[in-house]
C-alpha cells in the first residue's frame, strides 16, 4: 500500500452539482448563505453555480447574481461550470477566477447530455480553455461516467484515460474523474485510476463519487491508497441521483470529512460547522440531509 | 496490499441483531419467512434469534417458536444468541446447532449491558461454551465496542485482542469483532485487526460494522485487505442504532454484497433475491430498507 496523503483537498460541489438536481428551487440569498457557511467551515474550493442554458437548468439561472452577492475570501476557489464560450463570457463578467468544463468518457452519455460526440465536445472545450487561460482563469476538467454509463453500461478505462489526457493537454490544471451513476466498486476504481495515471500525473487527478450503490467512501479509500489527494463531495448529499429517482446521489461531504478526520488526514474543515451548513440547506429544501455522519451528529445533539 | 479473499462468508444478523432493535414487533411467521427468504437468496449463515430474558428483549421472546417452525436446510448455519446456561438449555431444546455468545471490549459497556465486569462475563461464557461443546454445539463469539464505546469513548486495541483471545481459548470457532456504535475509520480498523491477529489466526476472525457514521463499507474494504474473509451484515440495515436514535445502524447486507460482487469475490448470494427479502421485512415493519443498494435496485425497478 502506498503512503496515504497527509492532506486532502475537498472540493465542495453541493451548490452546483447538488442544487442543479434538486427539484425545490432556492433563492440567491440561500445559495450565498450556503456557500459562505461552507467557506466558514473551512472549505477552500466551492463550485458555486454554472453558466448554462437557463431553459435547460433553471436551478442555475441565477448564478451571476450569486457571484455578485458573494463576499469572496482570498485563498478560496469559487468555481463556476461553463459549457461554452458564451458561458465563459458570462463568468468573466462576474469576476469568476476559476471555471470547470465537462466531457464524458461515454459516447452515448455525451450525445444524450450535450448532443454531440466526445471529440466534438473536446474541440469546443479546447476553445473555452484557450480563451479562459488567455484571461488568467484557471480551468478544472470533469470526466463523467468513468466507471459506468446509464445508457451503454461498462466504460473502458482507456476511454477515461484518453479524455482525461486531452483535457490536461488543453490546459486544465486538474481532472476530476466522476462516477456519475455510482456503480463503481473498489477494484474497478483502482484499475481505472491506474490506467488514467499512465498518461496523467496522479497529483493532477481528483475523484468524484456518487453513493448510489453505497460504494462512494470505499472507493475514496482505494483512491487515497492509489495516491489521489483531491476529492469532490456534496454537503448533505445534495443532488440525489437524476438517473435513478429515489436513489442516493453525491457522496456527502460530512461522511468524507469524518473518514479523513479519523485517518488523521488534514482537510481544514470543521465537521460540526459543515454539518450545520448541510442541515440549513436541507431544511431550506424541506428535507433531511442525506448523510450518515450528519444523521449521527444530529442524533448526538438530540441525546 | 495482501491478496484479497476469493470468497467471503456473509453472516446475516438481521433476524436477531436487527429485529431486536426494531420498535415494531413482527410475528413468528414473518421472521420465519424472512429467514427462509434469506437462505433462498443464498445466505449460508443466519442469526435467527436469541434466548435472552423476554422481559428485557421482548422482540426475541418467540425465538423457540421461530426455530420450531423453521424448515432448516443442511449446509446452512442457523445461529441463536445465548447469554447464559439457561439460554443454552432453551437452545438445545429447539435443536439449535450453533450458538453465539457475546462479551465486550469495554468495561463500562459490559457493566451497562449485562451488569457485570468483562472478566466475570468471560467466566460465565466459559461455562456456556464448555457445556455447548460437550453437546456438539458450535460456538461463535462476539466482541462488542471494538472501535469505541458509547460510554467510555476510545477502546485500546489490546483490550479487544485480550477478549478475543480468551473467547477463542474457551472454544469459540470464530470471533466477530463488532464496531457497535459505528465510529471506527479505516486506519483504526486496520490497527485493531493487526493487534487482534497477533494472538488469533486471521481466518478465525470476522468483522461486524455499523454504518452510523457512513464508514462501514470502507472498513470492510480495509478488513478484506488485512485478510478478513467473514463479514456480518443485516439485510435492509435492520436494527437502527440503539445508542443514537435516528442514526443508521448495521451495515446493510445489500451494500456489502454489491461491493463483493463488484470485486469478483464470491458470496453465493443473489443480490436481487436478497433485496426482495429486505423489501418484504421492511414493509412488514412499515418502513423502507436502509440500504443504498436496495434503494438503487428499487429505483431501477421503477424506471
Amino acid at each position: 500500500m502506498k503512503n496515504l496523503p497527509s492532506r486532502v483537498r475537498v472540493v465542495e460541489v453541493g451548490p452546483r452539482d447538488g442544487l442543479q438536481n434538486e427539484p425545490c428551487p432556492v433563492s440567491v440569498e440561500t445559495k450565498v448563505t450556503l456557500i459562505e457557511a461552507l467557506v466558514d467551515a473551512g472549505v477552500q474550493a466551492v463550485e458555486c453555480g454554472s453558466f448554462v442554458s437557463a431553459k435547460r437548468i433553471p436551478q442555475m439561472a441565477d448564478t451571476a447574481a450569486v457571484f455578485q452577492r458573494l463576499r469572496r475570501k482570498p485563498d478560496v476557489s469559487y468555481t463556476a461550470l461553463v459549457p461554452n464560450l458564451r458561458g465563459l463570457e458570462a463568468a468573466v463578467a462576474c469576476g469568476v477566477e476559476e471555471i470547470a468544463v465537462f466531457a464524458s468518457a461515454s459516447e452515448s452519455f455525451s450525445q444524450s447530455n450535450i448532443q454531440c460526440s466526445i471529440s466534438e465536445s473536446l474541440r469546443r472545450l479546447g476553445e473555452v480553455t484557450e480563451r479562459a487561460t488567455a484571461v488568467q482563469i484557471r480551468v478544472r476538467g470533469y470526466v463523467s461516467c468513468v466507471l459506468g454509463c446509464p445508457f451503454q453500461g461498462e466504460i473502458a478505462p482507456s476511454a477515461v484515460a484518453s479524455v482525461a489526457k486531452e483535457l490536461l493537454a488543453m490546459g486544465c490544471y486538474e481532472i476530476s474523474l466522476g462516477d456519475t451513476i455510482g456503480v463503481g466498486t473498489a477494484l474497478k476504481t483502482r484499475a481505472m485510476l491506474e490506467q488514467v495515471a499512465q498518461g496523467a500525473p496522479m497529483e493532477r487527478l481528483a475523484v468524484h463519487f456518487h453513493d448510489t450503490w453505497g460504494q462512494a467512501l470505499a472507493n475514496v479509500l482505494i483512491a487515497l491508497q492509489a495516491g489521489i489527494a483531491t476529492v469532490d463531495a456534496s454537503v448533505a448529499g445534495l443532488g440525489g441521483c437524476p438517473y435513478a429517482p429515489g436513489a442516493t446521489g453525491n457522496l456527502a461531504t460530512e461522511d468524507l470529512v469524518y473518514l479523513l478526520n479519523g485517518m488523521d488526514i488534514e482537510t481544514g474543515i470543521d465537521l460540526e460547522k459543515l454539518a450545520a451548513a448541510g442541515r440549513a440547506i436541507s431544511h431550506a429544501l424541506g428535507r433531511e440531509p442525506v448523510s450518515r455522519a450528519a444523521a449521527a451528529i444530529a442524533a448526538k445533539g438530540a441525546l
